[in-house]
């Protein structure tokens, strides 16, 4: 369901509806619209009423909206480098009246430790750029560049910025591109982020997974689950039942 | 099809078919027989005509056995440090008639660069102990105690070996349990074998991984090929179609 009509929206905007819970979304088609790959990371990372996150490049604040609907305690901080799409996030905060729950930041998540002072969180979560910089040409202006470039900060800056603001057994939750899984996992092992969850998501049972979740414990010990891959489409091509339930959710959990 | 009586049988063993392919394996029900995870890494390694491959922990000879069906002009190389198990592979070698293709060396895998010598291999392969000698009390003389903990050599050490016996650009296949991808996919990569294809195993769609496939090139480019997991039973609880065919082959490839 979409409008392209509000009191909130600027020229070229449009709103989305989010969830079953009535979540709505503020999206600017010509900049960059939130994927599958938000809504899962947001389904999949562990979380508990009344924890602190932090989402590292939050983009149109999507994954903040989607956690506030899991929980209704939670408080969430949305870092956005990009003025005009944290302004844009913000609005979507206002629109659905979670103010009081979701703060979005016009801040680059390599300053977090700076900003966050000595207020930990118990989940960072991100859904980075996927692409180094040496990837091709890139226009490193355009918001679609930012959010699937390492513009600003790579892999190894991120997982630094996060050990750095996570409480002691902090989580940090992650959706990548399996291609990069080995500099991923050994990043993570290496700023003291134990990888303990890792899921594959794959289009087709028998195709190549092209996403993949892991989260990771600050501290933790070093035993990784590997859960069940995720597969998106059945055989008959439509959504799988837990594809489905994941896109759907957002009634309280618990 | 099990025989109990042949003239290189001791007491005690038995003669199992291998595969369609009509070879067969002397084994010791009382010992170690092999498993799927044996039969998936001879089946899943990437392997050309005409190479050179070192099996790192033969045991009863099973995965140079299983190569061997896969292209008649190897040449492989099994270790296997446990004197009565590499008697009882060599008799297998015998039975099958392939001693100018398969040499079983009673050997250590730490010392394999030095019998090695200049002599490089293609691929290095190894179903490897999967335990952790810290893992539960263990009886370090029994065959099976040997075959699953790390009596002799742990992850690290099987890695350097690996090596220091590849030609460039030569490839390492390993199967091992998910819990430890993070120090297989790390080791790895600390000693210039970098991971490229990557396969999990499930029981069923929904169930956990129960071991991973990883194959690594020595001095290769980072970027990592996640193939869609492996599922060994369909929803009707018979074998998959692809385990089967894994299971079954041995025709010759090309």
């Amino acid at each position: 369901m979409q409008e392209q009509s509000h009191p909130l929206l600027l020229p070229g905007e449009r709103l989305d509806q989010l969830n079953r819970t009535g979540l709505r979304i503020i999206q600017h088609p010509g900049r960059f619209c939130f994927g599958m790959d938000a809504v899962l990371l947001s389904s999949l990372a562990s979380l508990k009423a009344g924890e602190s996150v932090c989402d590292f490049g939050t983009g149109t604040g999507v994954i903040p909206l989607l956690l506030s609907s899991r929980f209704a305690d939670l408080h969430i901080t949305g870092l956005e480098i990009q003025s005009s799409m944290a302004e844009m996030a913000n609005r979507s905060v206002i629109l659905n009246a979670l103010q009081d729950r979701i703060t979005i930041l016009q801040a680059d998540f390599r300053t977090a430790a700076d900003l966050a002072g000595k207020r930990k969180f118990d989940l960072v979560i991100s859904n980075p750029p996927y692409k180094a910089l040496k990837d091709g040409l890139i226009n490193p202006s355009s918001a679609q560049a930012i959010a699937r470039h390492e513009v600003f900060g790579g892999l190894d800056e991120l997982l630094q910025s996060a050990a750095a603001v996570l409480k002691p057994l902090g989580r940090l939750a992650l959706i990548y591109r399996p291609q990069r899984l080995v500099a991923l996992l050994g990043g993570m092992a290496a700023v003291g982020i134990e990888p303990k969850r890792l899921r594959l998501i794959q289009p087709m049972i028998n195709r190549k997974p092209n996403l993949v979740f892991v989260e990771g414990v600050l501290g933790g010990k070093s035993e990784l689950m590997v859960e069940p891959s995720l597969v998106i489409y059945g055989e008959d091509g439509a959504y799988t039942k837990e594809l489905l339930e994941r896109y759907d959710s957002g009634a309280q959990e618990r």
